[in-house]
């Protein structure tokens, strides 16, 4: 044995530590799957809302998120079928900033994404709003949220923004909103669920303080994992 | 006044609301100061490590997350100290994925920001580890750990390599560790403290199993935010 193949053999070895929690590009599939697992054994598994509260304990890391996600519509899988409908139909994604865009798979899915900050700051500086708000205020003047999967992360001001914008109009296929934070986040929350049972736009967010791009970003996700489950005939949504 | 005068007073009205948080781009400072003050009547004031710990409770929306953070070096300021000493140096801040760069502030320092992510591919695929521990040996490889301020805010397998990188003899300035999840996350995260204090590594990580992308970015940006003070005269770091 060569001195490099000897170095290669002692490398694969140190590698068996990392290889044992998966294979290849299929490894963060299988950490995910088992992670999953152990999900399952703590949030019930019967319903497709339970897929996004098992997804909220997923993205958090904490059993007890499973209770603080809220659903608005005629019923609790109403908003994961709106959203699960509107990845098949390849609509696109809008997040509110650029973390949670990076969070949003991009596989299993043929939604453009996009994200609104970087948007209207012309609006910002005319008007003092935020630059969050005004980016989706500029946005939704464009017709960017009609139709769309609106997914609300970090900004408070842009999930009210995003309420603003449905009072006035606009019709969201469906909202992820979990912003998180001590000023205005559960306010802006409960403010989408408002107007998402006024005008009956879907609505995925959460109670309290926490929340957060992580979990925006995962709840999305599992709305385009329960796509592909539906393209795959493991799931029927009606 | 024309109609479009008063479609203009008009929106300035409705814009009150956004504006109420704050003014154009300080926005989001003032949000952020708002929602620190709120952050410090729940969390002590009084030392270095209390900003870290400050600004992971902002980070989660969680008064209880002050109490699971870790600080390892020779007292808890250490690694607050080299961190910011670190960016004051303007040292690489890297990441391990995509979302936590993108939580990277992008004001308050001269660091260049870089993501493992994308690199490594060959080596995953010849061995079968993950991209993610790939992607950090990759740049081990190439000397980018050393000096670095390391953060590591998602992916277990990729604190699991950072702690191999020390054994082998890379020393970074700081590291930043907060894997979430259900699988690898905690023992990842115990094994960086390990390796941090065999080979005095000065670390921030926390407990549990929760964490996540956006607390890694949080605590990260708080380096930065102390480096400034520290530049203005408003912090001392022997």
């Amino acid at each position: 044995m060569t001195t490099e193949q000897d170095a290669t053999a002692k490398n694969n070895a140190d590698f068996a530590e990392y290889a044992d929690l998966g294979a290849t590009t299929s490894e963060a599939m299988e950490i995910a799957e088992t992670s999953m697992d152990r999900v399952r054994e703590l949030v019930p598994d019967e319903t497709l809302a339970d897929r996004i509260r098992q997804k909220a304990v997923h993205a958090t890391g904490d059993p007890e998120f499973q209770h603080l996600v809220r659903f608005t519509g005629s019923n609790d899988a109403k908003p994961v079928r709106a959203g699960t409908r509107a990845v098949l139909d390849e609509q696109p994604i809008v997040t509110d900033i650029t973390m949670v865009k990076a969070g949003i798979t991009g596989r299993g899915h043929g939604c453009p994404v996009r994200k609104a900050i970087g948007n209207g700051a012309e609006l910002a500086e005319r008007t003092g709003m935020t630059r969050t708000a005004a980016s989706v205020l500029e946005l939704d003047r464009n017709g960017v949220y009609e139709g769309a999967i609106a997914v609300i992360g970090n900004a408070p001001t842009a999930a009210l923004a995003l309420a603003d914008c449905i009072e006035d109009g606009t019709r969201p296929a469906v909202i992820v909103a979990t912003p998180v934070g001590f000023v205005k986040a559960a306010e802006s929350r409960k403010r989408i669920r408002t107007v998402a049972r006024e005008y009956g736009v879907p609505a995925i967010t959460n109670v309290g303080r926490r929340g957060g791009s992580g979990l925006a970003a995962g709840l999305t996700n599992e709305l385009v994992h329960a796509a592909s489950d539906v393209r795959n005939g493991d799931l029927d949504i009606p």
